[in-house]
C-alpha cells in the first residue's frame, strides 16, 4: 500500500515548509479586510508590537511581504553600500548564497569560512576583525539549515559590537524554537520568518532593526525604496495611522497574529525546550542506529533540525523517495553542497513534538533497512524514547 | 449604535483587498505541504495550468510570490533595458506611477497622457507610435484603478502587435472581473493577481509571458536574476519536476486554486455578467442620487469599480468614514492624484453580487444626505433595483 | 442574470439557520479530540460555565446534542408527568405545537390561546391560574417565531412563580438577541439553542435548569433515562470529571465556545443593540413601502425577526422565490398557520445588523413591485435609513 | 517535559471521536445556508445519494440528527413491537447495552452470548433459531468496539434473511473502514455514522433501511412520530423538494459531503487496505513487544482498532494517562465490562495509516517499559515496521 507522489503525506517532517498550527490555519481562514480598514490596520499595529516581545529588537519589528529570501536580499541591498567592507561568515550553504547579495552593492567581501559541518568559532571572528579593522558590516547564519548546526551568535554578536561593525544575522530557521532574539544577539539587522519555528505558512519575513541600522540604511544612496526591496519604505508601515508602501498579505498577517498568539500562551520556555527534546530524542535514536549526524560535534546541532550523514553508497534522493512511499513521512534534502549527502529531519513548530522524532526515527531507520543497511531500528526507537524519558 | 473602528465591518465593497470567496478561506486553511512535496508540486504545476486557461498566455503563467506591485516592478526590471523606449499611456494614478518603475533601467520614457476621467484613445497610439518609430516597450494599465477607468486594449494591443513593440499590460484589477486575457490584448507580458476578481488575499502575483517577452528578458543583461524580482528564475517553475527558485507561499497557491476552481465552474461569461450587472446598477443608483461617476463618459467606467465624483465641499476621508461609522460598509478612496476627489464602489469577486451595489448606493446616498447634501437615496436605490430588473 | 436554486445566495436573512459569525466557522474548523481527552473535558466543562453567564440558570446549563426541538421535546417528556396539569400559552405556531409533546404524558392540557398576531397578556395568565389552581406547569414560547412576535416573559414568569407552578420557557430564537434570560424570566425550564441569535449552526441546544425543576424531574417516574431524550443523564455532565452519558458533538461545541466568546467580547448590550436597531429599521422601512406588520401591535415584534403579512393576492412562496431569484435574498416563510401568510426577515447574530435591514427591504419591496404592486421601494429604504439614522 | 492534562494532544488514536479529515474540517466550516435554502436541499439530497453509493441499503439512506447512540435508540423504538421476539447476539458491551432499548417496546429479549473476547458463531444463531421460530428480530453489533472484535456479519446475515427475521445491524465503528454494508450484511435496518471510519466528527447518525424495514416501521403503532427518536419522520427527508422534520444539523452535512468526496475519490478498496495495514502492524508490534490481544483469536481482531490486554497489575487508566503525559498520544480505554482490562488504539480514518501503528506501538510499549514492564519496544517497533514492509 505504498503512497503515491500524488498522495498527501501523513507527516511532513520538513525544515520548512513545515505543517502550520491548526489556530494558523484557522487565522489564515479569517475574512480578508481592506488593509485602510481601521481595524485591520490596528491588527497590524498589533502583530508587530507582539513580535517585538519575541523578537526583542530596538525598533518595533518590520513586515516584509515575502518569506525570508526577500527579506535578506532586501537587507544586503539597504544595509551594504559600495564603500562597505563585509565579513562574511560562512558555516554552511546559505551562508555562502548572502554573498551573491552582499556583492552586488559593490562591496568588498571578506569571507571567513569553515567545513559545513563545523561552526564559526567566536575567536576566529575576533582575529579576523583584527586583521581587517576596516570591516564595516559582519553577516551570520545562525543555523545554517542545509547543514543543521548552530552557530555562537551571542558570542559572535558582543564581538562585532566591540568593533563596532554592523551585524546582520540570518534567523529564519533558529528564531522560535530556540533562545536567540535581535538583542541576545547583538544584531543590528535580525532576518527571521514565521515559516519555520513559529508555523505559519512561507509568505512573510520579520526583521529586526536597530537604531544603527536604519541609520545607515538612511545614508545609504542606493537602498532601495519604491521597491519590493525596500526596507526603509515600511519603517513606520506598522503604525496604525500610516500607510503601507503597499498591499500587505492580509490573509498571512492574520495567520501570524494567531501563530504569535499560539507562542506567547504556550510560553518561549516550553516552546524551547519542545524543540530540545525533540531534536535531543531524534539526534539519540539516529546514533542508536548506528547513523552519523552531519554535524562534527552534537553541540553544533540544532534543535529545530537534526542533519543525518548519508550512509556511503545510498542514494540520498531515492532514500527520501522511500521514506515517503513506505511510510507517508516527508523529510528534507540538503541544498547546494550538503546536497545527497544527508537528509534533515525538521523540528519545527508544530512538528517539535518528541514522539515525532520517534516517528521519524523508525521510518528513516526503517528504509535504511529495507534498503539493505545493517541498521538496528529497534535500538533507534528505544534510544529516542529513552531520551525523552529522561526528560 | 455606530461601528467603531476596531469593530470588523459588516460588508467591505472596496477596490481590493476585497474579501475572499468562501472556498478561497477554506482553501488557505488546508494542510501546509513542504514546496518539495511530489504532492504539492504537483498543485503548482496544475494551478498554474489551470490558470492559463484564463490568461490565455502564450505559455504558461508565472506565479510571483507577492501582490502585484511585484510583478509590475518584475516586469519593468526584467524586459527594459537601457537601450529601451517606453510609450507610456497614462489615463491614471498607476499608469503614471509605472513610469518611475521603467525609469530606472535607463530607458528613455515617452508618455501619452489623458485626464484621468478620460481614457486613451487607439488613434492617439497610432500616432505616438508613427511619430516615435523607435518605441519598443509600451505600457499600458488597463484598469487604473484610481480612476475607475478602462482602456481600450484590445484595439491598443492590436496597435503595439503591427508596430512590434512589446506590449506591457497592468490588467490587475480588471482580469478574472471582465473579458480580457493576455491573447485579446496582444500582450507580451499581461501582468494581474489572484487578490481583486479571483477573490483571493493579496500576497501573488500572476505574469502571462509571450515566446517573444520571454526572449526580450533572456537578452537584457539587467534583468534580474537570484532576485526577489527575477520573473526569469521563474520560468520553468511551474513545472512539477523543476527546483523552485525560492520556497512559494504554498498557503496562498491553495487559495488560488480554490479561486481557479470557482471561476472555471461559475464560468467565464457568468461571472463577467455578474461584475457587470453589478456596476450598471450602481452607476444607475449613483446618477439617479444626482451624483456624477468620475469618468467623463460612461462608456469609460469599469464594470469592476465605480467612481463617484466627490461633491464639491465633502471631506471624502470623512465620508467614508461616516459610510463605515453608520453602515459598516468599507469603501474605497481615490490614490494620489484621485485622492480627496472620488470615492470608488468595488465589484469584484465576491462583492460583484447586484444587490451589493443596491446596499452601497443607500449606504452612500443615506451618509451624503446626513452631511446635509440633497441627495434622493430613495431615487438611488429604486434606480439600482429597475437596472437589476431590467437584467 | 437571475441566481439558480443551486446558486449559493449572497444573503441569508432568514429566521434560522442563520449563517455563523467568521469566529464560529473557524471554531468548527478546530481539532476533533477525542470527548474523553482531558484538554476536551476542560473545554465543554469552560464552555457550559460561561454560557451560565448569559443563561443565568439556576445550574450550570444542560448542553444537548441535538437543535431545541429536541431540548423541548425532552423537557416535555422530562417535566411532566401524568398527574400534571399544564397551561400551555399560545400566541402561535410553536407554543401550540408543543402541546403535542406535552400531551404524552398523559398530563391534562389547559390552553390559553390568543390570535397569532397578539401575544399572552399577562393578566390572562393570572385570571387562569385563579381559575386553575391545580396547574403545576405553565408553559410559554417567548418568541414565537412563525409570528415574530415577543410575549411579556418577565411578566408573567413573575405570576407562575407566585403560583408555584413550573415555568416552562421556549426561548430558543430570542435568547442572545434581546434581554432574556432563566433569571429575568423566573424560568425553571429555559430552553434554547446557539443556532439562531448567538449565530452558530443548528445542533445543540442549550437547556437552563432550576433546582426545581431538577427536583420534578427525578421525581418523575417516566423521566428519560438512557436516551437521547433525557436531561437528566447530563445533569452532571458539564463537569470535566464526569462521564458523559454518549458523545458530545465535539465540532458543534469547538464552535459554541467561539459564539460565547464572540458575545460576551462584544458585550451583551451592545449585541442586544445592534438586534434592535435592526429590526426597527426594518419595520420602519417595511411600513414606509405601505406593508404591514404581521404584529397587531408593533410594540408585540420581536427585536429578531420581522414578520410581514402578505398583501393579499400574492403567493408568499412565489415572492421568496423571487427575492432569491432576482438578488439572492433568502427569507423565510411562515410555519403551519402562518405558512402563505406572512414573510420572515431575520435579525439574528451575523445577520442583525441594520444594513442588512436596508438590504432587505430593498430586495423585498422590488419584488412586490416587479410582481405589480404599488410599492414605494425608495420610500421604504429612505425610512429604513432614517430610523438608522436616529440611532 | 510532559503534556499537562490541558495541553492539546499531539496525536489522537483512539476509537472514536478521531480527527477528523482535513478536507471535513474545512467543509465543517462553509457557509451556514438556510435548510430549505435550494442550494442546501440539494446538497442534503446528494449527499444521501452519495452515501448510498458506499451504505448499499435497499432505499436512500436515512441521516438522523445525532450521533449514532441515537439511530440506535430509534431503531429499537421504531422498529421492536411489543409483539416481537428479539434475538440479540451479544459478544461485547455495547450488544449487550442495546438489549436495554430493545426492552422498552416490551417485545421478548432472547439473549445469544459469548465470551467479549470471542466473536458469534454463524452456527449457533443457525441453531438458536432453530430453537425460536418465533424469532422476528435479530440484532448484532458488527464490530463491538470495547472489545475491538469483529463478528461474521455476512454469514449471520444470511442465516437471518433465510429465517426471515429483520435483521438490524450496528456497524458503526466498522462502516467506512473494512468491507461492510447493508446489502453484503443481508441488514434491513443498517446502522453507522460518520465519526468513525469516514473522519468526521460525531454528530450524525446514517442509517440504511430495507423496504422490509420501512414497512414493519410503518405497523409498528408504537414507533415514534414527531419525535427525534422517529427514523420514519425522515423516510422521504433526503429529497429536495419534501420538507424536514425539524433542523438539520447543517455544517454536520457540509462536513459529510467532504467526508464522502474523500472516501469515492480514494476509493473504496483503497481505505479498506490502508485500515487494514495499519492494523496488521500495530498487531505485529503489540505481540513482538510479549503483549496480548484481547481477540482471543487474532483472526476476530479488527481492522479498524486494536485492543491490547491489560497486562497483570498494571493500572490501564494510570497506563492511558502516562502515554499522554509522555508523549502526547492519546489511545482508549474498555468501556463496562472492559473498562481496565484493555487499552484499545483506534485505526479509523485519517488515523489508519501504518506508521500511526508504529508511533502507538513506540508510545504504548515505551510506557509499559517506564511502568517496569519487561516489554521489548525495539522489537515491536521493529515489527510493526517489518509488517508495513510486507505490504
Amino acid at each position: 500500500m505504498p503512497y503515491a507522489p500524488s498522495d498527501p503525506p501523513v507527516l511532513t517532517l520538513t525544515t520548512g515548509p513545515v505543517d502550520a498550527y491548526p489556530a494558523v490555519l484557522r487565522g489564515l481562514a479569517a475574512p480578508v479586510l481592506y488593509d485602510y480598514d481601521p481595524a485591520f490596520q490596528a491588527t497590524y499595529e498589533r502583530v508587530c508590537r507582539k513580535l517585538g516581545e519575541i523578537v526583542k529588537s530596538e525598533t518595533v519589528p518590520v513586515l516584509l511581504q515575502g518569506e525570508p529570501v526577500l527579506a535578506l536580499e532586501a537587507a544586503a541591498a539597504s544595509a551594504i553600500g559600495a564603500k562597505d567592507v563585509v565579513l562574511n561568515l560562512v558555516a554552511g550553504v546559505y551562508a555562502k548564497g548572502f554573498e551573491g547579495w552582499a556583492a552586488r552593492s559593490g562591496a568588498e567581501i571578506v569571507e571567513l569560512a569553515v567545513p559545513y559541518d563545523e561552526v564559526i568559532d567566536p575567536a576566529m571572528v575576533e582575529a579576523a576583525l583584527k586583521a581587517r579593522p576596516d570591516v564595516t558590516v559582519v553577516a551570520l547564519c545562525h543555523h545554517d539549515t542545509p547543514s543543521g548546526t548552530i552557530n555562537p551568535v551571542a558570542e559572535i554578536g558582543a564581538i562585532v559590537a566591540r568593533h563596532g561593525a554592523l551585524f546582520l544575522v540570518d534567523a529564519v530557521s533558529s528564531f522560535g524554537g530556540m533562545p536567540v532574539d535581535a538583542a541576545s544577539a547583538h544584531a543590528d539587522i535580525f532576518v527571521t520568518g514565521p515559516n519555520k519555528c513559529l508555523g505559519c505558512p512561507p509568505a512573510l519575513s520579520i526583521v529586526g532593526v536597530s537604531a544603527k541600522a536604519w541609520a545607515k540604511m538612511k545614508a545609504n544612496p542606493a537602498a532601495p525604496r519604491d521597491s519590493i526591496l525596500s526596507i526603509l519604505d515600511w519603517e513606520d508601515a506598522w503604525r496604525a495611522d500610516r500607510p503601507f508602501p503597499f498591499t500587505p498579505s492580509v490573509a498571512e498577517i492574520n495567520g501570524l497574529e494567531a501563530a504569535v498568539d499560539h507562542f506567547l500562551a504556550e510560553g518561549a520556555e516550553r516552546v524551547f525546550a519542545r524543540h530540545a527534546a525533540t531534536a535531543r530524542a531524534c539526534r539519540a535514536g539516529i546514533r542508536a542506529m548506528g547513523l552519523e549526524l552531519w554535524a562534527k560535534d552534537e553541540r553544533f546541532a540544532s534543535p529545530t533540525a537534526t542533519a543525518v550523514r548519508t550512509p556511503d553508497g545510498v542514494d540520498e534522493a531515492a532514500l527520501r523517495a522511500a521514506v515517503r512511499a513506505r511510510y507517508g513521512v516527508v523529510l528534507s534534502s540538503g541544498r547546494g553542497a550538503t546536497l545527497g549527502r544527508l537528509t534533515r529531519i525538521g523540528h519545527m513548530g508544530p512538528t517539535a513534538q518528541p514522539i515525532h522524532a520517534v516517528t521519524a526515527v523508525a521510518a528513516f531507520g526503517g528504509t535504511l533497512a529495507a534498503f539493505g543497511r545493517p541498521v538496528d531500528v529497534g535500538a533507534g526507537v528505544a534510544a529516542a524514547l529513552a531520551s525523552i524519558d529522561a526528560g
